[in-house]
């Protein structure tokens, strides 16, 4: 065809509504630069911190990073994704809505859109899964209390509706059973994943009869704000009641008192994770199963031997 | 035309890179239901919770909400408006990058790409902008503490870079001057404007000859990261030293001790930014002026009577 033909059909294809698309026409040279993010809740320092590693690993093969919230509803995590084969994106690297099928997953794979998934899994996803080994990392907050001579523990905070939530209640149920603990069922506090609901648990937990000396908490965030709770009802964390967190997100260290918690491979996540979505996009052979990153306690100020009250 | 000819240049069209565009195509009727938000750091609280809001308003009308960090770099920034302006997205809401050019404004108006400004102005730049009256903001916290008798007062954190650092320092020196108050360079502590930043100043601020009695803080970041400090150094925030925060983010009212700080509106600013946005698609005419929100002083537990050294 003549290139004044082309020019030509080139016109008229804008003016009706077509746009030249970086993607379709990069297919035979590169891709449209664009990776997709979507998780719970951006503003959870938790994932910050995973974004932020994922970001850095993008921002040198010069991805363009589109981040979306789903808060866990099914309907909005679809939309973004809708959006992003809409606009041609390259892959996509998401921690799943609580519920999300299987069925979801394997349908973006087939619309072109590599998948990646972090911090949850998803039961029958056969996609590349980073997340940190939950039930081995409150096995060792719960174990390190044991060892102080605690034994009455609590746990605070998380949910059953997640494979996290579910590993990280299993590592303390472990934990307390291997040294012949009880787990008292009113010991747990399901729910809770903000400082501001770790901060209003407080009551509830200092009112019990048989009261706990230490709290394994759900993540640093909860443990935060239930020390402020404890504080505020003038009793000092770390002394009086031992509190673990998990994540050790970067507040963890300067908290007061500074926080015993679970080091969770944050960055070693996202940067794993981008890492993989690249080697696809590049179109290697990537293992599609799930790797556990392995934590690490960190002990800090927030643990002490049990005072009898 | 006739249409089978129409339908054989769409799939040339097609065949050789160009694929239909949700926009162009829909000129006529309604829009991509794209959104872009850029800021500097969407892990930043105080933009969470803007974006919260911004986010709720433009969900009600089904548009899809696409974020990205600049870090303060006009190259990020740049980059994440050239995917929009591809992507045909309808409208940007931006908190823009330290040294943004008004041109920069104008182009990405000029590219049909409408622009709401948050948090910061740009000077010269005939949009409209949504943010807090920092100047006002911070001469309520200086007051506040003047008024409990303190005397000398440093300010932590912030920068001269940025519209807003220069009106919240401003307003510190008006209220200090106000009340015949000596200002010494040396109190001032440029820089923080984290958590781990406020942290660190704690030394030096302790350290100082001339010992200030209470600290007007950036922001609530700062301030709960210098009452940490102030903590580990075996002082007592809001008894031994004062501290303001500014922001009012959710955790001021559970920090140890309970934050006093400025209430900056950030919903209010992230409704009405959203809200002008969906005014002007919708082909209203808005006013492109900077409209500045009335922030509010919230005292609680940690400002006090200056305690004599």
């Amino acid at each position: 065809m003549a290139d004044a033909t082309r020019e030509r059909i080139k016109e008229y294809a804008r003016e009706i509504g077509y746009i030249y698309n970086r993607r379709a026409a990069s297919l035979r040279t590169s891709r449209s630069g664009i990776v997709g993010v979507v998780v719970h809740d951006i503003m959870n320092p938790f994932f910050a911190e995973i974004l932020r590693s994922i970001e850095s690993e993008l921002d040198r093969s010069r991805q363009t990073f589109l981040l979306s919230n789903h808060y866990d509803q099914l309907e909005k995590q679809r939309t973004f994704i809708d959006t992003l084969l809409q606009l041609g994106a390259d892959g996509v690297i998401m921690s799943p809505a609580i519920g999300t099928p299987a069925q979801d997953i394997r349908l973006i794979e087939d619309n072109g859109l590599p998948v990646v998934l972090i911090a949850r899994s998803v039961e029958g996803a056969k996609v590349p899964v980073f997340r940190g080994d939950d039930a081995y990392g409150t096995s060792l907050s719960t174990n390190h209390l044991i060892s102080l001579g605690h034994t009455r523990i609590a746990m605070v905070g998380g949910t059953d509706q997640t494979s996290t939530g579910r590993d990280r209640y299993q590592g303390y149920v472990n934990a307390m059973e291997k040294a012949g603990l009880e787990i008292r069922p009113h010991w747990r506090f399901p729910g809770p994943r903000t400082k501001q609901a770790g901060f209003e648990v407080a009551g509830a937990f200092l009112a019990l009869q048989d009261k706990p000396t230490a709290a394994v908490c759900w993540n640093d965030l909860v443990a935060i704000g239930l020390m402020n709770g404890i504080a505020r009802a003038g009793l000092v964390p770390g002394v009086d009641i031992s509190v673990t967190g998990y994540d050790d997100l970067e507040e963890a260290a300067i908290a007061t008192p500074a926080l015993t918690t679970v080091w969770n491979g944050q960055r070693e996540v996202g940067r794993r994770a981008a890492r993989v979505l690249l080697d696809r996009l590049n179109g290697a052979e990537v293992n599609r199963s799930q790797q556990l990153i392995k934590p690490e306690l960190h002990v800090r100020q927030s643990t002490g031997k049990p005072k009898e009250r």
